[in-house]
């Protein structure tokens, strides 16, 4: 099976990136509430339909890559090896995205700029936190699938919503340290530290009993 | 120690309890966004000025237990007996409030209608995440006080943030059977289980090492 788009969908693909690119420029200058969507289609030189076309939310121009971050963990459960718990899968995804210095890490050089225009707009932070629900939601039902649990038991809930809030925690932590002006070499060296000791506490509180 | 409040603290209780308990018979009876300030002051016999007073947002009106579950749980951890981890002092708290089918325990006769007013209501929704949030950070820096932790050490955040969320997303699940017009005392004996396991979970997950 081959997860390559088609060119169809590698053109609207490149589409969505260069509207977010242009419209978290625009953000990035002169803060989110500053900017309009139609300020933002006329930069990114598309109509402002187009852009509502890509991304319902105004907020879904900044925070644009959840969809991504969705499917690199249905995929990180669903593909595991044979043998693997999901939450092990799930430790190397994290660790792998932030090795890579991956967006979805959240730290890299000048991502400070990033932070600092989410610490001001409380209404990008409430659409974080509900794309952050949604995530949560899927693993629950990747938790599900995984262990085969009963459509009605809340257990695989619980566990996600641990798994989230543990690394939703080391997240937020290593931002406000990069929001500081730290190196993001010292970042990734202690936040690297937390998950993997988040990682063993919740493998602890998880184990398949 | 006496924890008795005096005359003068008794009477603003009492008075913050008369408000509130106006104020959410209304929003039981016409909605949370349909009823004004104003008319829970008519109604209370009170000024719109005492109503801000005692609740300086109109969703603390509803949420107004928050206070008290705050105190609450500062007492359970740091007044546990000597010996005792903080989480098996926050289980003996949280099992405790719903045998006594008290209010923060979230369940009882009735309990459906408070809990539609919140689902009806994105603003009271918000503000009770916000709340939450401010008992989290509250936790974390009990868990820091009495683990003597360093004041750097993200770890107390990274605990409080795994209790809160354990507890949250089981009241939710809880919270939804009351919603969907269940026996409180079937959802009780389930709701005390799962807090049980979920307890069990993050007393492995947090063991001192």
């Amino acid at each position: 099976m081959s997860n390559e788009p088609g060119l169809r969908e590698r053109k609207k693909l490149q589409t969505r990136k260069m509207i977010s690119d242009t419209a978290s420029g625009l953000f990035i200058q002169r803060g989110f509430d500053n900017v309009t969507v139609a300020e933002v289609a006329e930069a990114a030189n598309v109509s402002t339909k187009t852009v509502f076309n890509y991304f319902p939310k105004k907020e879904d121009l900044y925070l644009d890559r959840f969809p991504e971050a969705a499917e690199l963990i249905t995929r990180a459960v669903r593909e595991r090896p044979e043998g693997e718990e999901p939450l092990a899968a799930l430790r190397r995804l994290l660790l792998s995205l932030l090795n890579q210095r991956h967006p979805l890490g959240g730290i890299g050089e000048n991502y400070q700029f990033f932070w600092q225009v989410v610490l001001d707009s409380p209404a990008l932070q409430a659409r974080a936190r509900e794309l952050v629900d949604g995530l949560e939601h899927l693993l629950g039902s990747l938790l599900a699938e995984a262990t085969g649990a009963d459509p009605d038991d809340p257990w695989p809930t619980v566990a996600a919503a641990l798994v989230v809030s543990a690394y939703r925690a080391a997240y937020i932590f290593a931002a406000r340290r990069i929001l500081a002006g730290e190196r993001p070499d010292d970042v990734i060296a202690d936040h690297t530290a937390l998950l993997n000791r988040s990682f063993d506490a919740l493998e602890r509180a998880l184990a398949p009993r």
